[in-house]
């Protein structure tokens, strides 16, 4: 049987490099010649997934057919995600979690799709199918992308077959898994290691309201104080960038994406639109926003009934 | 939880009748609503399955829309297959063995599919993964979809996969498969109930070869001698059809799907030139043509050969 290659898609995350570890893993068992493979490099908290797990990094592949005549898609389906030249090689797998769109073969293929948190969940059922031994190493990969895909449990993506999966395989990896999970979280946030430019800057978007000239910022968080704490040296850096880019107001949102709860610092005025737009006192320059998440859906339309 | 219908393709077989019932009785045993219905008669080895097996036929619908939100196709994906209205609803669940073509969705679906040579037998596989006890009646469907799509496991779309689950489903089901293959595939070609004139003309093409008029009909068959033994009246009925509508050459293929043979009725000249192009003597108005199964690949080509 020709060796094929095993891939994640573009861009990855945690769940797209560990699920193409995974089935490799699970392929190779069932008699397939596979190489897990990723079509980018990991991200902070995929790093440190690798690391706890002691798990080499896929080797980054730019282009597959070179190499192989066939793929294996996992986390994807679409063309325009998947490696550059995958018209010029057959699929012949494909194990995913998102609608499928622009995917068509000429021949049959093997397809298994669910609609739930985390691509390595419908990995981990296909073990237990198959009766293959899931090693706790690869337990461990498992139970951290499905933490990262459902921001451990809480998304509104989590379904009962990922919780079910988290619980099963953190016995087999033998770790508390909202520990790690949280600690895993963390270090992709990694609040600490970014300079306050950084933070202000990272995912900033301006918006005009009311005639006013308002910048919107967020940063993900597992614990809020890890932004508040640097709350005056944020605002020094807010206070400068408002000045030279001429915004009346900048709104730095730290938002804790395991409880859903956001806290944000503010430099300017109208303060007051703020407070009535949602409901809440500003208070040495912060204001709390409880189960706000979504700067597109719970920060950016009260504010614009307030100023518009 | 709304209920949904369950159906596959349009112009069913035994496969997509039997697939949509066999797949309705697990979801319902794993808390979903929904009935298998089909989008059109049943034909007659699908007829003959139903009546053994003691089971009703499914409604047939030709739109889902006005009764259900939501619906589970088998053995079917591409949409000019599926019923007329599958734009209005929207698809949940996809069991297939095809290719995957046209086929997209708005939000993540479970789709299965595998390049085996049944749907049933994937359906086989997912009662085995859930733990869901198949009844005798049940198993008796699905073997009898196996066969059907597989001509008693000798098609070459066959797998391992296929095998496994016939000798399995014919434990459930008890019964002797090889017996019961040929009875329904019989069944299903029917010949004895067939006229003479709808034999010759069933599945007749017309075709010019070296300036030459000529007629190739196919009769799919699991006894040659089902076909062999009304030569006479064959020959007659090919004789005045030739004439009115001038044949130089009417050829009627039998051929038998169980073990990949054909014999050729003949009227007409140059018979030499079917001796040439096949290898083989004419004798008694019949020439055999052993191996051959396909007019297009290995009936056409050759003649052409020798008469162009």
């Amino acid at each position: 049987m020709a060796k094929e290659l095993v891939f994640g898609h573009q861009s990855p995350d945690t769940d797209a490099i560990c699920a193409a570890i995974e089935y490799a893993y699970l392929q190779n068992k069932l008699g397939y010649d596979v190489e897990a493979v990723a079509l980018g490099k990991p991200n902070d908290e995929t790093k440190f997934v690798l690391d706890y797990f002691k798990q080499d990094m896929p080797r980054v592949i730019t282009e597959a057919s070179s190499e192989v005549d066939s793929v294996m898609l996992v986390d994807h389906n679409e063309p325009q995600q998947s490696v550059s030249d995958i018209d010029k090689v057959t699929v012949t797998h494909v194990v995913d979690h998102h609608r499928i769109a622009n995917f068509n073969t000429e021949k049959p293929v093997f397809y298994r799709a669910e609609p739930v948190g985390c691509v390595s969940t419908v990995i981990f059922e296909m073990f237990n199918e198959k009766g293959v031994e899931i090693p706790a190493k690869l337990a461990g990969l498992m139970l951290s992308a499905i933490i990262s895909d459902t921001l451990l449990l809480k998304s509104p993506t989590t379904t009962d077959v990922d919780k079910k999966a988290v619980k099963e395989l953190a016995k087999i990896a033998n770790v508390d898994y909202e520990e790690y999970g949280i600690k895993m979280l963390k270090a992709g946030t990694n609040v600490d290691a970014r300079s306050d430019q950084d933070l202000i800057d990272g995912d900033a978007k301006s918006f005009t309201m009311g005639g006013k000239s308002i910048r919107i910022d967020q940063i993900n968080t597992v614990d809020l104080n890890d932004v508040l704490k640097r709350k005056d040296d944020l605002l020094k850096a807010m206070k400068a960038e408002a000045e030279s880019e001429g915004y009346d107001l900048f709104l730095v949102i730290a938002t804790n994406v395991l409880d859903s709860n956001s806290e944000a610092i503010i430099y300017g005025e109208p303060k007051d639109a703020l407070e009535k737009a949602f409901n809440q006192k500003v208070s040495d320059d912060t204001i709390a926003l409880p189960g706000v998440v979504s700067r597109k859906k719970q920060v950016v339309p009260p504010m614009t009934d307030v100023l518009d």
